[in-house]
């Protein structure tokens, strides 16, 4: 299980550069049913221009569109980053059976790190894995600020 | 600005007649800047077979594209029931000015009733108010669900 989950995660942080690439914060997710990745997205806030298009939220909706439902039973979703407040709130929305997300997020995590929506009484509780590949998805994270620090943005 | 705000959240309760119209839960919402409805909702999730396409979602994700920006300062939301989690969260993101709700959501609540996410230390916190046309804005979910159970669904 765990070398699965490392494989998805990479996945995820191949999405992750993407972002990076255009200009936006690192982040990728991808949503796997029975072994098989039938969803993806990254970051798209700033080549967007949408509040909304986080990686997570954009895998969640191409998924739906792949599953023709609002229900994602069955689901895993892995992301490199602790996905925020609207995004665990999709999660919840979408009843997706797991979470697995890399680096944790001191400032906006709402899977444990600000608060844990995912033990506050709302009507699903997906289980939830954090630290896979951990270093790797802070790592380019941390790539991607030094970047814009030294370009003086 | 009472007379404002109740203005505004009878378009949005028109647009909650358009979910029920086609078999969503009723719940309608608009973005308001200076003075004028900049972006419209309602709630689609049966119809779109989308989690993520509740009303506020929709109304930001159109706002964004009428802005041009992933932010939204300066803009009211105006929504007839009080967000999830997952919206809230996307008011969040947006940096919305304010938010105003009619009815109460005691099972899924996120701005006051199960949990208030603008109140939990994330880095933007949006002015609220809620109880605007509550009686209209709670009697267009019984009806709706009232009519449901008639069917027998």
């Amino acid at each position: 299980m765990i070398y699965e989950d490392e494989a998805f995660m990479r996945e995820a942080l191949r999405l992750a550069e993407k972002a990076a690439a255009a200009g936006d914060v690192p982040v990728g997710a991808v949503i796997v049913k029975d072994g098989n990745i039938i969803a993806r997205g990254y970051n798209q806030r700033e080549a967007g221009h949408s509040a909304t298009a986080h990686a997570e939220l954009s895998a969640i909706e191409a998924a739906c569109r792949a599953a023709g439902s609002w229900r994602l039973h069955g689901c895993t979703l892995y992301v490199t980053l602790e996905p925020c407040p609207m995004c665990a709130g999709a999660i919840i929305n979408a009843r997706l059976d797991r979470v697995v997300y890399g680096a944790k997020d001191d400032k906006a995590g709402a899977c444990g790190s600000v608060v844990n929506l995912f033990e506050m009484g709302f009507n699903h509780r997906p289980i939830l894995k954090s630290g896979i590949l951990e270093e790797e998805c802070g790592t380019v994270l941390s790539r991607f600020f030094a970047a814009l620090r030294a370009k003086g943005k």
